[in-house]
């Protein structure tokens, strides 16, 4: 029996008080006993987004919401510029390539964020640029971009809208919604919301509303204008995933519980000791700037790779962390501090990095980054 | 405290091992231990679908299925011949259009079949028709279509493949994908699999994959020769929704300890019982001619409005069964009897009414429709 540790980007582990509350017998959709359960949702993620605006609720893994701000906005032959610092940025350009859309990227090197003068640059050089695509965190560098900064710069520009792949990194970080003025917000369920996959929510300003309004791209399962209907009434447009949206409530009440400002202080505190405590122990950070607060993505040692230390953590120690992806597999290897998870989850991964660098050779003084994680988590 | 039974066509009950199973810790869709629970999935599905083809695993409803297969076979411009006798064959008119397909329609008035014939005779005069679109159970009509007798016209096409919507069909009807040969065979979670709502299903025949080859139509959440590809290795193109895929193999077991000719024997008794106690209630069915064994539509007695026995049965009695859709709202109600279904569902449902309608009024005497109900379910 090994027991096991998930201190995964995502799928993240779920509270008892979700899973029980999905355990439950299920109810119908289209009752009145599921109205309330929705109403609750919808202003919980009003909440968590800083928005008044509406935050739909679709039955897909995160990236359906990215699609759907896509096919819902935008139409063929449309200006995109995508800020590419990793493999979900690279996503963003594939899925505006897939509905027709005319792509410009930034490309970032890997480990790096994007400077928001470039966007300034890229918007001013071209007004005509409709969607400025990008991550809030890059789960696959682990790093953060200046959301707030880019809003400021997008919303200069009338005819462009801000769309942000917020899914790793809704409640590691304060993401003000109407505040800062993104128009596309998109989160999913697996993540800090500490829930199975399945739901993919997308908050949406009154100004990407009216873009909704001219887009001409195919729409059918990702329609935002027939859910914002449905949401009026607290349902949704299809079959709602009921057993989620239920488990969602229980995350929402231990959030608002914690408080927000709260949740984004746990988890700051928690990727700084993280961070700290892997460069004690003499590693790297394979992300150069601006960490996210979700997850931590460092260097394998010179000479071992990094999906090695992967395997190890789990095969060995029963550890679920992350390898790299794409340009970085082999590299690095991820740890994830992110939705449940506390001062024990960072022990955890720390001891069994030291643990499994040790048993691969690799000179490590055991307890070192453990020391440093519990200085700076002592309370 | 009102106890509640829930005879809906979908959501419908989930088993309490399926329940359990889905509330353990959850895995990583992407480390060794996810493996062997899709592996089991995909096996199971496949002996559902009587296949030996790829059945793909999605996250989304049952109408994201319908969706994918519209713009992964077919592209704009293709002629598309739908069987709309209900609100969803409606939905497939409105799916093609949204893809920009040409759509010709058989129209079927509501609570009646496709004639086989006129499928013939469609595909006859215009041999250009590329997908000939069908649900096996219309749900909002309880109606079943000759999907074996439409399958045996379609294969004789070569430039035709045969789509079924078979969302709330699956488990409850003998559908052979192979051995009929259908093309493209459509499931949800949330109705003879007994899961909460989040995954559908689609079975590809080979010839639907030489469809897939020619689609232009934008694809990128539903892009199925990219599920196929990563289902070899037991994965899903994107976050696998883990949880339900995990419930899946408890549903698949509980079929499988059954037996498919058990499960679908089941369902015909159970549908037969409900029809012929209504009948003995002086009641008349909705569905003029080949009933679905998955839901019973009934006619509500003159005078009375078929919404109000629906309400009264969930406020009065925690019975939670269906309404009328479309142009039958108010004009019937909807009783399923599907998955996790057994006798003495079809006793409460039945007990149910006839409190109701006494309740309401209507001549009813007790215990009329139950005994009959009894007599066709002693064993």
């Amino acid at each position: 029996m090994l027991k096991r540790y998930l201190l995964a980007p995502g799928p993240t582990p779920v509270p008892p008080e979700a899973l029980l509350a999905m355990a439950m017998p299920i109810i119908h959709h289209r009752s009145p006993d599921f109205l309330p359960v929705l109403d609750s949702a919808k202003k919980g993620l009003q909440w968590l987004y800083q928005t008044k605006n509406d935050v739909l609720i679709i039955c897909s893994t995160g990236t359906g919401g990215m699609v759907g701000s896509v096919n819902n906005f935008f139409s063929p032959g449309d200006k995109a510029l995508v800020i590419n610092a990793g493999n979900f940025g690279e996503r963003w350009t594939k899925i505006c390539k897939a509905y027709n859309l005319s792509v410009e990227e930034i490309k970032i090197d890997w480990g790096y964020s994007v400077k928001p003068e470039e966007v300034e640059k890229a918007l001013k050089k071209d007004p005509s640029i409709k969607g400025v695509f990008v991550q809030a965190s890059e789960t696959s560098t682990g790093v953060y971009h200046d959301i707030k900064a880019i809003a400021g710069i997008v919303k200069k520009y009338e005819n462009t809208i801000l769309v942000v792949d917020a899914i790793s990194a809704l409640v590691a970080h304060d993401l003000r919604m109407d505040e800062w003025g993104i128009d596309v917000l998109i989160g999913g369920s697996q993540k800090g919301l500490m829930l199975p996959p399945g739901l993919a929510f997308i908050g949406v300003s009154e100004k990407a509303w009216t873009f909704a309004e001219k887009s001409t791209a195919p729409k059918f399962y990702f329609n935002f204008k027939a859910e914002r209907k449905k949401l009026k009434d607290n349902q949704t447009n299809f079959t709602s995933p009921v057993t989620l949206i239920i488990g969602l409530n229980e995350s929402l009440k231990l959030l608002q519980a914690e408080g927000l400002e709260n949740a984004f202080r746990r988890h700051e505190k928690l990727a700084h000791a993280t961070r700290e405590a892997v460069r004690a122990l003499g590693l790297e950070m394979f992300t150069k700037e601006s960490p996210s607060c979700s997850v931590t993505a460092i260097n394998a040692p010179a000479g071992i790779d990094g999906q090695e230390i992967y395997k190890n953590l789990r095969v060995k120690y029963g550890i679920t962390a992350a390898g790299g992806q794409g340009q970085a597999k082999g590299r690095i290897f991820r740890i994830a501090h992110l939705g449940y998870a506390g001062t024990f989850d960072v022990i955890t991964a720390i001891a069994g990095v030291e643990m499994v660098l040790k048993g691969m050779g690799h000179p490590v003084k055991l307890g070192t980054g453990v020391a440093v994680a519990q200085e700076l988590l002592i309370v």
